[in-house]
């Protein structure tokens, strides 16, 4: 029997899968396994897949099949028109980047990211200047093109590609509420937790080995899948390897063995979402994740809002102690709270708590904005960077390598992605709000080391839906509101503010 | 400028090599560092990589492309004629094999796979039978096919597949002089041997990291390149990864310290043969290796003739003492070179020495072709088996799983491919005949730890040609004579029978 327009569809989006899901087995193995004299040729291992994907989707024939199955759309299941809506999502972005533009782009961004590296090194942002503005303007090119084909606002346009629908008329909305209450909480905070500050620091040396064997041990508990899974280390951690197949790696810091499990635990939270995508839906674009908020959201609802917590806190205690042979009131469930919790005015993002982090992005977000546009200077990034720091959170940075050059996502192209971890957390906090609701006994459950309700839970209104919908919708279906950023400021407000 | 045809067929090729580059490294993955439960998953990637390749040899715009290069030809180089050539012969083994052919054999040897080792496990052949009949019947479809295609024997036709240009007409030639010298070499070495018994044999416990360390040190003497590969462990040893990432494995067992060091240096040849692969092909069939039978040759050549001798050991003395922190008369060289020269009528092809060895190898090749012809019936291998065993080397399996039953390679369809092992030795005795003749000082050089003029010679001789010419024609220009097996009997002589 003939297959119909929309069954070659799928067939054509696998095949697209097969590339990518082998792009991202390689991508994994380069960060934790290749050897470094190996990476160019890695390079051009992955650009020939990405060139391979890349010819898929502009082909005539996708585009031919999209009209023909669109055109007998009535036929279809739900979750296939959103499958079709996906596949055309990915067409339309893939069509509108001229394959030159993107190969100039891949030779600008590997140019600017190792001058960015040597400027970061040698804290001297004049170094990477130049090829920043290079990339600003293939950027520009890009999104103009992009968001011609989509009908989107440049900044818009590029946004799209990390989290799918996200727009910028919701980031402001969001990031003008955080905004407004972030200074004021921020003080509240601080002042409140003047005294109640932990009592102990932890001090000593922890093996990585154990490090990694406790970190094992909370994972299995959270039901990652070993037998389809492995934790690994690298110089950056990150979740990667495909659904069935997920690789997390992580740092082991023989000083700091409480950084490296939240590492874990954060990478852990991206890890289950993947894992809870659903296997009939694997391959196509439907089953993917839904962006990079979600994303996030998922890591940091771990992380932040579950892990670091007196209810988990209570479940780690005794593994803390059996792990590292210690004990002491370092270790006593307050303490240990307390370290995790700290609120602190500073400068690096990736080491920020949860609530001065999204100041970080609500300045990135705004300068990057202003960059597209040519409204602020690359020149004057440094100037405009250290200024509105010390306005927003009262710390300015004394070098540009604890400023402006803390981040590699311009130096690579990533304008657009900041919003994706402020907007991850507020979707975060407003999952919490409705997890505890369905959940009410979820303090005690967390307590026991039983996660699997709060899994069950995610994977019935996040994880199984995949990219059926778009992320508000999603959002809307899951908690019953729209997407905002009041239940985020009421768990904040909740944790860091209570008698 | 418009490429030509054949400027075309080089991006096409190189298309193909991406898709097998990065299937190589997945098999890697797949066999050091994957989750078990994700096995399915890989063999889908697997598969989805492996039909982009063969849906780009058998489309017709390659073919188009060849016939338009062909009528061409005079304006290339030769090694461009040799690529061309090559790329030809790739597309015809593909287009000769339908799609469906293909995918019924694909699951017909992965059942027979799983039921081959159960029938191992229970040393019961008539668990197997069955499916190797069905394998038999596929392969014998296949020979007929691609024999008719490439003008071929239908076992040239499956051999081919493995060591290009290798024809029964050559492997019988050599096959009847190993066939009529070996019984009477084996039972004068084995007598005069008698006398030369190894002294002490080593005992005790040898951790894994120490092996390692010492493998390690030997492979960066002999110029392995770390910045460019990789030494791990696996179930069974094997050399994956692609040229400018190689990736060696090994098995290294507590309580036998030389025997993981000496897979170590089979794999190591095999490696630094693709190290050797000249980089401006890479990615071409041209720069690819000359087959099975030469790559075993350098496996061979290092492990056997180089390392399991007096030069190499005084060379290694040291270094063990070293790395394990012994000494004593078992660890004296000639006491090292006897307990790795032991010659003995045994079952296990891969446990056995490199003078009986080609008796193993003999006796499959004999076997394989009757079955294929169908003159041996499977019920009847076992019997057949056990009696020739009994008959070539004096020893009969008391079961199946000692005797056929002990290798995968016909359950995975792997017919043609047995000659390769003895193919190789024999060219590896040729080689080193010249490699003497060519390096006086070879013996003090390796004995001095030096091997990067053996290396070169090799290089010079076999590696940087790749597979610009037959394997023949290789043999005849690195060492003057036409391929025979004198030079290896000579060899085994000269080792094994001195006085």
């Amino acid at each position: 029997m003939a297959l119909t327009p929309y069954q070659q569809l799928e067939q054509e989006f696998r095949r697209l899968h097969a590339f990518r899901s082998a792009a991202s087995v390689l991508r994994w193995d380069s960060a934790v396994m290749m050897p470094r004299g190996s990476s160019d040729l890695r390079g051009e291992q992955l650009a020939a897949l990405e060139t391979e994907g890349h010819a898929l989707l502009v082909s005539p024939r996708v585009s031919r099949l999209l009209e023909r199955a669109d055109a007998n759309a009535q036929i279809l299941e739900d979750w296939q028109v959103a499958n079709l809506r996906e596949m055309r999502r990915e067409r339309d972005h893939s069509i509108a980047t001229p394959r030159s533009l993107i190969s100039r782009l891949a030779k600008a961004t590997s140019r600017a990211e190792m001058k960015w590296l040597e400027a970061k090194q040698k804290s001297d942002f004049s170094i990477f200047a130049p090829h920043l503005e290079e990339v600003v303007n293939l950027l520009r090119d890009k999104a103009a093109l992009v968001g011609k084909a989509l009908n989107l606002d440049p900044y818009d346009a590029l946004a799209d590609e990390f989290s799918p629908g996200l727009r910028s008329e919701q980031i402001d909305a969001i990031f003008t509420a955080l905004g407004r209450r972030l200074p004021g909480l921020i003080h509240e905070v601080i002042d409140h937790q003047a005294k109640r500050q932990p009592t102990h620091e932890i001090t000593g040396r922890f093996a990585a080995s154990k490090q990694r064997a406790l970190a094992t041990e909370v994972m299995k508990a959270m039901g990652f899948p070993f037998d389809r899974g492995r934790l690994d280390e690298s110089e950056h951690p990150f979740t990667g390897g495909v659904p069935g197949d997920i690789r997390i790696t992580t740092r082991f810091n023989p000083a700091e063995p409480l950084t490296g499990l939240m590492g874990v635990l954060h990478e852990t939270g991206h890890a289950m979402y993947d894992v809870g995508l659903p296997e009939a839906w694997r391959g196509l674009p439907v089953g993917r994740d839904r962006g990079m908020a979600m994303q996030e959201s998922q890591s940091l609802l771990l992380e932040m809002l579950i892990c670091r917590n007196r209810p988990f806190l209570h479940y780690l205690k005794p593994l803390l102690e059996k792990s590292f042979g210690v004990s002491g009131p370092e270790w006593e469930v307050e303490n240990l709270y307390r370290l995790l919790t700290r609120v602190r005015r500073s400068l690096i993002r990736v080491d920020a708590d949860e609530v001065t982090y999204p100041v970080h992005i609500l300045l990135r977000y705004e300068l990057e904005i202003e960059i597209l546009k040519g409204e602020l200077k690359v020149k004057d990034v440094p100037e405009a960077w250290n200024s509105r720091m010390e306005d927003r959170l009262g710390v300015r940075p004394s070098s540009d390598a604890e400023g402006c050059l803390q981040d590699v996502h311009w130096a690579v192209g990533s304008f657009g992605y900041f919003p994706s971890y402020a907007i991850g957390a507020v979707i975060a906090g407003q999952l919490y709000e409705s997890l505890r609701a369905a959940r009410p006994d979820l303090d005690e459950e967390i307590a026991a080391g039983q996660f699997s309700g709060m899994f069950e839970w995610l994977r019935q209104n996040v994880h199984s839906l995949a990219a059926s919908q778009s992320m508000p919708e999603l959002i809307q279906q899951a908690t019953d509101k729209s997407l905002s950023a009041a239940a985020w400021v009421r768990y904040v407000e909740g944790k860091y503010l209570e008698e």
